[in-house]
Order: structure tokens, then C-alpha cells, then sequence
């Protein structure tokens, strides 16, 4: 088994994703492909990196996750090979691997260079072709990153968006807007478990989510409530419904967890309102 | 060969499908995974339901059919792995496969309570991730039911929604709309067979479809038709066109076949307004 | 390693895509499938032929591509398995398969005529499940294809859009919008070749994208501009956006390539609206 990840923004309606495949798998028969998403927004490398930081660990040891979201293609940014402790990862260097890294032992870290490990000729628009997955099979074959190019020492890292700890509230915002439209926060469960033993609320907007629910069914129908998703953050969902929608939320929107009752002057307005 | 299917409504814009086959393929690196489809309506059990009893049968002898559409995850509702002839089946206790189970021999029904067989630690929003892919999994490496959890008589039954046969007539609803904006409906093919003798015409709101046709081509461009759909379901269709958009059809819309001439009456008024 | 190739118009929130490849697994469990694409629009056989032949080139030598677009399917059109010196390709003879057959030395064409490789019952609606995944799969196990049926001299030919050459102006057309927006032309890079060494100029509707850059980061955020795209065509892109929406660009929509400077008086009138 030689599991190969992919996680780019190029859609599934062209043959981008499948050429890719069909390149790998030339040079790689035994490769394993398993899609990781390529419905990442056009371009969001902050976007690729989440959803590369929230799924790459699922997967077991040895595996391969190569990566592509890539508006510099063509141009002078550079291009990684990354050796973990427990993965290898192949990606443009702008940041799209650098919030999965960040939770990793690093190895080895090798710019591509070497075009003898590229599909030739290589074009200037769709490097997810011609040098990102012909290096994932070659990695994936046992080829040694030194032979790939040159060491580096460090990478293009993107600022993670810290949540701000105030006396009696955290102040972080939406990351990503999952499929059902649930909203998962940069606000890690760990932060909420240091502040668990007062009583805190979680607010969006002008409204007031109350405390951390267990699951999605104790909310009523219709409810907003916030939660812990699945990847360990805060989330704001919407019981049989979509809180992106119907609490207008968006990668950005501030959202808060404030200690005590301050709740109730927040809630108020929204009541009298309906 | 070790195939595992898989039928959500998780969508396939994040990395929630993607992180279901990496924990499957941790623990059975043989597998080969299928998406039967990712694209359910959110928590629509009753659709997640008719894709799975439209499309489990068509896969070979010792598949694990994983399907999850959990509405209720984390709450109280039981999660199941069944065996029947032919097959394995993975997922919530909540109907959704009770409409493919309604066509199998029964062999063993088991609760999923072993924690052993889970993904630690156990989220209370994402089994798919952390009971059911890894149970899958189990049941793919030979793991017997009996090890997972205590036998269960039962399981929750969808009820399926019977055609009404009257006297000159058949009422049935649609109950899928496919990707073309064909519309399939609850009324089998068996059902037309009884009443094929005398003549007899397919009516959806205030139009007459006429009697069935073999194929798309045996209708005129943007003609409104019924066949049999290749699941065996009457459906209705519009030849190079969507039936959905153009006849305001979705799950729910009655459908009827009238044996005699009724239709002239129907059909007249529609005319005049053209 | 058994590669088969899968290009539809089937979308993927059925089940359709799923039970071809139970189909496929059922008889060749070896086979490894690799989508292609299955969001080609409904019915429309050009962009299929255009997607196939952009995308099977890239996988290795032996390779079954099995693409399914098929308004047709149940009436009298007929199935085609095709051997090429490098792949097999199986489907429609509608044109479907002809801008790839284009490109391949043709070994080998047999009509699809004998039932004992359909899955059985044959329906009339669905030729993808029930004829082209049985014997693609067929193929993959290494049936000749005079097994299939009847050789057959030709097949249905789709006539490519040939670009016009004209004293100082090539005119062609956008021939595939992809997921960024970015317009695919029938304006082969070699074609433009020819005309490099004098001053020429890209021009699509009333605006005026200069010379060919290298790569989109040449061109600033929200700047139109035309490129070589990966598939060796002209292309028309909006830096950071979408050419489709910016330029309203679709399937049909006339481009020019100019010689000499006729571009200024093009791009005053824009300028001025400004």
C-alpha cells in the first residue's frame, strides 16, 4: 500500500484532477489515491492549509499528501518536498503545507528542482501535473529528497490567525464553512477547557449561542448552538439547518466566548426583534 | 479484492470523506474504496435510503456497504453492522438501510458498542470518522459481528412510501430527482406490468405523458416522457432536458397512471395555454 | 496494475458513477478506476471529446478509458470498443471518442454486439452500467475484442472546429470554460508558432489581452490576459478571477489573434468606458 493524498482547488469538473492521477499512477503503480478535497476556493491558500492541518493525520504513517493550491505557478515561489517524522508532503511554497507542518516533527525539507523528476516539458500554468505529482510518485517509490534539490532550512509559513485571550472572554473568528454549513472557529477546545469552570457563552454576531452543546440533537430544530467540531475548535452550527446561512457566517466573522452573564443583554435585542 | 463502498451526505468541498479513508485505510490497507455518492441532501435519511437500495446490489458478493446520514449523531440512536447474504452493512440505526435490507437475507444484526473498534477518542459529531469507517474497516479484515457488539433482532424501519393501486388507476409520488432532472418515482415496473393489457397513460400535476416509452430518443426534443428508469421505477423524464425544472417536480410530487383515455381531458386545457 | 479510465455526463449525486464501478469490480477485481471527469454538461458529446482528449494522454500505456455520453442511449446508435497502438477506449459511436481517436494510431474497431459481456437485463437507459462498464472490464481482463462483435471500418467523427487563418489574423473560438473561469480556445500553441516572430496581439470581443504571457502571475490582480493553457491551447484568464464571468465567455464565443497594432484601436473604447 502507497497512499498518495491529494488536496488542490481545481474542481472535480475539468480532467485536472484525473491527469494528475493518470501521471502518478505511471510512474507509481501501486499508488493508493484518495482525494482529500478539491473544492478548495480558487487560490485560498489559507483555506488549503486548513484543510490540509485538519485532515492529513487521519492517514496512516508513510503516506504521501501532496498539495496544490498554486496561484503563483509559473512564477519565481518555490516548490517543497517534506520529509515528517510519520508523512511526506509535496507542495508550492506558500504556505499551503505550513499549518500541517506546524504540527509536525520536521526531517528534511528539499526545494524541486531537479526537472529529471518532472513530466517534461513542463508547463507554466498546471504544475500540479508536471512537477508536484510525477515528485509524489517518485517519493512515493522511494526516491531520497536530496535527489529531488537542494536542502532549505525553512519554508513560506501563513501567520495562523491566534484567538485573542481577554480578561473574561477569547475573541477568535470563522476559518472554514463546512459542506452543511457549520462554522468552525481558530478557537482550539483546549483554550475553552481553561475556562470551563466559570460560566461562559458563546457569541456571533448579536447573538448568543449559550454553552458548549455535546452534539448537533441537543439543540432544537432549527437552534443555533455552538459545539466542538470534529477537528477540536470551536464550531457554530444550526440544528437541521445551515448557520452559514442563516447567521451570516464567513471565513472571518469575529465570534466570542465571554465568561459570566453578559449573555443576556446580547440576547435581548435579538428577542424583541422576533 | 476487500471493497468498501461509502454513501453520505458529507459532501466532498472539506475533508470529512477524505479522513473516513484514511482511518479505513489504517486499518485494512487492502481495501478498495467506491463512493457510491457524497451528495444526499443534508440528513435526508429516506434519500440517503433510496440510494443505497438503488445501488448496493450492483457491487460483487463480500462488500461492506458503509452509509452514513446521522442526523442524530452522538444522541441516543443505535449504530448497527448487519450481515446478509451477500453483503455488510455499516451505519446508523435511523432507516437508512433499512430500504437496501428490505431486499436481502438477514443473517446477524449487531449493536456497535465495542470502543475498541473505534477511532479514540470517540467525537460526539463525526462516527463516520470515528464508528463507522473504522468498523467498516474491522468487518473488511474479517472481524466477526459478534465482537463488535450484542446481537439485535430489529432495526429501524424507513416506511417505504406504497403506491395507492385503485381501480383504473395507480398513485405514486416522486421520489428522487437525478442529475438530469429526471424524476423517479415509488411505482415499480412489476406494477405496470399487471395493467400493461389495456391502455393506460402516466399523468404528473396537469400532464399527460402518454404511455411508456423505451428510451430518451423515443420522445421529441424537449418532450415531456415516462420509461422505466434503470432502477426499474417509473420515471419522467424530458428528452435533452430537465423534467425537475420544467415540470416542477421533486420528492413528493404525485404521479399517476389511469388506464382509458382520461388523458385527452387533461391534456387539452395545457394546449390552449401554449 | 489495471487502469480504467471513467468520463461521463453522469454528475456525482447519484448512485449511476458507483454501480458502474461495482460492475467494473465485479468483473475485474483488479481493476484500479480513476475518474476522469463526470461533470461534463448533459448531453453534450463535443465537450466530452474535447475533456477525453485532453486528459487520456497522461496515463500510462495500456490504459482502458471508457467514457459515457449518451443522448442517444436505447436507440439504434451504436457501441464502440476501440484499439489504439498505447489504449482501448470504449463507449458511444457518437463522436464521443473521436478527437482522442484523432490522436492514436487505430489498431482495431469492433462494433458491441454480443450480449454475453452486458450485464443482463440490458436496460435502455443506462448503456454506462449495463454495456460499457461490463466490457470495459472485459477488455481489462483481456478479452479480445473480436469477441465483442463485428469489426467495423469507421466510426462517427465529430468535426473539430478548425481555427480560420486569414491574412494577419487567426480566428477561433472558446471551446471549454474550466472551474477558475479560464476559456480554453481551439487555438493551438503550434498555430500561434507560426506567427510569433511578428508584433500580434489576442483579442476576444472588444478587449485586447496583448501578447501571450508565461504564466498568470504575470498579469496583475483582476487583469485579463491570454496564455498557453496546459492542454497546448490559447487561453483567456483573469488574473486572481474569472475570464468566464469578467469577459462573459462561454462555449461559441469568438477569438482573434491580430497581427501588427490594430489592438489600440480596440482598446480605446474600453479605456474610455472606464
Amino acid at each position: 500500500m502507497k497512499i498518495i493524498t491529494l488536496t488542490t482547488d481545481f474542481g472535480l469538473s475539468d480532467w485536472f484532477v484525473g491527469t494528475m492521477k493518470g501521471v502518478i499512477l505511471s510512474l507509481q503503480p501501486r499508488a493508493t489515491l484518495v482525494d482529500l478535497t478539491h473544492a478548495l476556493p480558487a487560490g485560498d491558500v489559507r483555506a488549503g492549509a486548513f484543510a490540509l492541518a485538519s485532515g492529513y493525520r487521519y492517514f496512516p504513517r508513510g503516506t504521501v499528501h501532496l498539495a496544490v493550491v498554486d496561484p503563483g505557478v509559473g512564477s519565481a515561489r518555490g516548490a517543497l518536498a517534506v520529509r515528517t517524522r510519520d508523512y511526506w508532503f509535496v507542495g508550492p511554497d506558500n504556505g499551503l503545507l505550513s499549518w500541517a507542518l506546524a504540527g509536525e516533527t520536521i526531517r528534511a525539507i528539499h526545494r524541486l528542482e531537479n526537472e529529471r523528476y518532472f513530466l517534461q516539458p513542463v508547463s507554466r500554468t498546471f504544475h500540479g501535473r508536471d512537477v508536484f505529482a510525477p515528485v509524489a510518485a517518485w517519493i512515493s517509490r522511494g526516491t531520497p529528497l536530496d535527489r529531488l534539490g537542494p536542502a532549505q532550512r525553512d519554508w513560506v509559513r501563513l501567520p495562523w490567525p491566534q484567538p485573542r485571550t481577554l480578561p473574561g472572554q477569547i475573541r477568535g473568528e470563522v476559518i472554514w464553512v463546512d459542506h452543511f454549513g457549520n462554522a468552525i472557529t481558530n478557537i482550539h477546545g483546549q483554550l475553552l477547557a481553561a475556562c470551563a469552570e466559570a460560566a461562559w457563552e458563546v457569541q456571533v454576531r448579536t447573538r448568543a449561542l449559550g454553552r458548549l452543546r455535546g452534539c448537533y440533537a441537543e439543540a432544537r430544530s432549527g437552534e443555533p448552538l455552538a459545539l466542538l467540531s470534529s477537528s477540536g475548535f470551536l464550531e457554530i452550527a444550526v440544528r437541521g439547518g445551515s448557520a452559514a446561512r442563516e447567521l451570516r457566517l464567513q471565513a472571518g466573522v469575529e465570534v466570542q466566548v465571554v465568561q459570566g452573564s453578559s449573555s443576556k443583554e446580547i440576547r435581548r435585542p435579538r428577542s424583541r426583534r422576533r
